[in-house]
């Protein structure tokens, strides 16, 4: 089976990251790649994700990635966006997205972390035969 | 539902890892995070992905990482280990990892690159209610 990568819409790549019941997020920690999976939702354009790496991510350049490619890898498709993670810090936006944002771990220095989406990169798996 | 991670061993990781039927690849672009899903396979404790970005892998330290999610949430793992990627020149070698692992496109600079896993992290969602 010959397969090749097709390049999504920037808007076909945000509506699809937005089924994803979950994403990655990717920074980097002691200039090491670093990449935790995160539950997340896409709001006015934007990424917004709940995570308790929100220190290492806060004001630097990540990337946040999903996909869903079935397992014999035949199709699927997988997008990320790369841009500048911020805190949200507004109370009445940090209450809203906690009331439907569940974190995946209970900790205490879980934050929500919003992603300005410069680079929205987004593929599908097409099959060429 | 409350939820911690729960730290798994470099051994259990590795075989979490060998068990997912692809994974993604982590490295760094024009100083940018990116990521990108591949095929792996575990052999002998070192990750094998073939991958048309291997130009901007290989030399560099890379994480790659799988996880197995359920889609609520409530239970799961995932996996990163972090290393030096490598490309395999060796002809046999190529050629034996080549008959294993499709790669997911069909692009003529697809390559057969090695990871040496120096950092393993594995976490297991456990419930605590």
């Amino acid at each position: 089976m010959l397969r090749r990568l097709a390049e999504l819409s920037r808007q076909e790549s945000l509506r699809l990251l937005g089924s994803a019941p979950f994403g990655r997020i990717v920074y980097t920690i002691r200039a090491l790649p670093a990449i935790v999976p995160v539950r997340h939702l896409v709001d006015d354009g934007m990424v917004v994700v709940r995570t308790h790496v929100g220190a290492d991510c806060a004001g630097a350049v990540v990337a946040f990635q999903a996909d869903d490619i079935d397992p014999v890898g035949e199709s699927g498709w997988s997008v990320t966006v790369t841009g500048v993670a911020r805190r949200v810090v507004d109370a009445e936006e940090t209450e809203r997205y906690e009331s439907v944002l569940e974190p995946f771990v209970d900790m205490p220095n879980v934050e929500v972390i919003r992603i300005y989406p410069e680079i929205v990169a987004g593929y599908e798996l097409v099959s060429t035969t």
